[in-house]
């Protein structure tokens, strides 16, 4: 459902990609992680692929991230219900045969880059190619940095806070903020699902963070564009000059946010930091680039979870937008178009599941 | 909405003025308060002059209270729109024209005595000439002492204490309580939205705090005298003298409390006691005096926490009334009629605040 | 109400006897505990008589549990009503009659073995004839061990996990569980409200505890025979054998479970552990045998509480049911029947209690 006053997204898009974990996070070792309010578990099989079911047991609702694997498949450990990678149960205690409707639901995954992406609708709309571009993580032509926090905060906050970087200016003033963040007009348009909004900032002086992370010590031009794959994908593309400086004196970086609903009102918030590697930085510069962009983030987590404590509790407060809000509202109405579209495929499937 | 089994108000009374903080609480550093739900920030002009405003931003609802101010305006902390003392928005970010409906509610504020008054329903109605009485704490011939605090139990439950003192017999034995608060009958009467209280106790013991703190060993008269300004401003009139002893040689004091409802279930409760400046006592009997209060209001704050805690979730207990519940019920009578006529103005606000 | 889905119960039977506490607890002191929603008070009179209260004041809703007692009656801690065994008020301050409404419900209590019993329904129908059988905790001819603890698990839980011990082969792994719980199959009975479960395992090998306990080095004969009085109590009779061997080798015991709702999501589990008093044990056995009880419940708790975190807020989950879940099944009718039997008995008396 959309807030009718605020018009704020308060509902979940589930027939889309999102960023499950990462890689790395997935292991032998059952992980429960609660994705669009719904108790999934992760785990990797034998041969390295990753399996998401649902972390709750058909049997009698047990997690089974609580249980152990057995080969490739996942042992409930409440009464031993065994599951495959599909989600089918292969084992009852106490009988030869198992029921044929002792299933799970199994999420389509795909791993690609240092992600691990899962379909949260029907699985027969799976489509890897519409996972969403992230191919700067898996170019050999860039190097990341990376981490990921869960916001107390909902969804929509995050994405509204992202699409109006004016706020750079205020949350961020002693970082990577700058007077002209806020009086740059922007320019946005959309793409099918992809929102972009352009703000390039000429002859402005440059931010702490930019000044200590690029050196320049005259003002700079600074571009921020935005790419906001809708729902889950936000791509900020990064251009830091000298004033009136070709590309080949400019700094590139890509700033991703790979953001994935918990619940109503929680976020996971995977980011990403691309860095072209002809300016590969020694190891300590890149921690150094984990904690400013920590530091960053921990000032939007800040001021997110204040500004979801304050939002009445009953729903239904009303916003004014302005001009710098222009991406803000484009991501709203194509999420509620997109919302509208996914919303028929996943009712037929909970129906589905309700008859079964 | 009154609860119909009980008649125990739980709906707040918009139409009143209530205390929003004590004078030296609003400085130039932005305070946030919650009162009747709706979170206020309040801050001193360059002239001293104190500010409420709603406290969350027109634009995206951020509180206010995290910016920072500039002159007389306040700063939002996460676009930078600025609001000034009337709740006008003077610049937003991005754009020269500043839309007309860029307006946070500003709440009518009155500042008197050790007090700062709020008008939390139609500002056109705020007449300041109906703050209620409270000239003990600004007239020289009475001192006072006081203090705050944030109890976790509704607002009625506050006041049913306060109205039926019976209690102090029992949740009070070792401080000001005796056997004859509650035996002995009370008398009532209502004038416009006062209800009064009068409980005369003639030659009875003292109990252990007014031994204390007027050295009479001998039994005394003791008077209770409830004024209650229907909803925020309860005074307690005492009377303590030697058995027959005329008023010269009697020690009066005020007791006061300013109730204001924080949620539906907490209560800020400001309280004062002021006697005679004649009776001025020394900085040690003062802070003596502060303790002292402090333990009574303990007292009840742990009787009302535990009350609150045993009201039944979906509300709506039965009650049981006596004689002692006099004031009890009266003030129910007041606070219901009041608040139906306030209702009307209060609905009103807020439907033109939707179609706005 | 029953989850239309899951079937399993979500609401309590009030017509039945509840274990409210041990004996020992009940004391001059008064003991607060929440039974089935409500607040209950208890305490004993001068002659030891246990008695059971609403711990609500019919007068302001004063929890009675923070008054005292005066004799055989209680006082309530806020303005003194006094109340007698019957919940009749026997004295109200400032007036010298009472009214005859002023009456708190009192709760029908049986204390017998180490158990003090409570009807939560109609008193009318308070049979003590009726109380499950419990009566080895009263014969001289077993000795008993007990303790009790409140888990964040609804009742329903914990039925289901007592009702299929094959849960013991993966949750009790370690200590009362192994492959032939899960394997062995079960044959249930209906006997009016209590269903019986029989599981009996031949020649398989102890698990760990029962090696401990009973000193068998080789394979088992291991009955486990359940007898569950919907809905308050629950008995396992457990007979361990070397294998073949006639009772008089054999070890019995009977591990008993009073379990009492305290709210929808949390229940008192009152467990108790019989033995042949000819089997006595040093006191250090018993306290060890307190100890392993202790383990393997903390092991059923640990995963309640898991489970219960797992079920999805709105309700209305799907389970399977497999030949093991047989008992599980069995207790869910005779619950249903029961409830719905008792629904109108309990109906009828709220309302004369809303109508009073």
């Amino acid at each position: 459902m959309l807030n009718p006053r605020s018009n704020l997204p308060e509902a979940f898009i589930f027939e889309a990609w999102y960023v499950a974990a990462w890689g790395e996070e997935i292991t032998r070792a059952p992980l429960r992680r609660i994705i669009l309010e719904e108790p999934v578990v992760m785990y990797r099989q034998a041969d390295g692929a990753p399996v998401a079911l649902s972390d709750r047991c058909v049997h009698r609702a047990y997690p089974l991230s609580r249980g152990k694997l057995e080969g490739d498949n996942i042992v409930c450990g409440y009464h031993g219900f065994k599951f495959n990678p599909e989600g089918a149960c292969t084992w009852v205690p106490g009988q030869a045969n198992v029921p044929k409707s002792a299933r799970v639901k199994a999420y389509p995954l795909v791993e690609s880059g240092p992600y691990v992406w899962i379909w949260m609708g029907d699985p027969a709309n799976a489509d890897p190619s519409k996972i969403p571009d992230h191919h700067w993580t898996t170019d050999p032509a860039w190097r990341c940095i990376k981490d990921m926090a869960t916001i107390k905060a909902r969804y929509a906050l995050l994405i509204d806070n992202l699409m109006d970087l004016s706020h750079e200016t205020f949350i961020h003033a002693g970082t990577i903020g700058s007077d002209d963040v806020a009086d740059t007009p922007i320019r946005t348009e959309v793409d099918g699902h992809v929102v972009r909004c352009f703000r390039h900032m000429e002859n402005v002086p440059a931010p702490p963070f930019y000044r200590q992370s690029t050196g320049i010590a005259t003002n700079i031009d600074r571009w921020q564009d935005i790419e906001y794959d809708v729902p889950a994908q936000y791509t900020l593309h990064v251009r830091v000059a000298p004033v009136g400086a070709p590309d080949e004196q400019a700094f590139f970086s890509k700033v991703i946010y790979s953001l994935t609903p918990e619940t109503r009102t929680s976020t996971h918030d995977f980011w990403v930091i691309a860095r072209p590697a002809k300016n590969a930085r020694p190891a300590w510069a890149e921690r150094s680039g984990i904690l400013s962009q920590s530091t960053v983030l921990g000032e939007d987590l800040d001021a997110l979870e204040a500004l979801e404590e304050n939002l009445p509790a009953e729903g239904g407060w009303q916003e004014l937008s302005i001009n710098n809000d222009r991406g803000g509202l484009q991501w709203r109405r194509v999420f509620r178009d997109r919302y509208n579209a996914g919303r028929a495929a996943h009712e037929e499937a909970v129906l589905e599941k309700l008859v079964r």
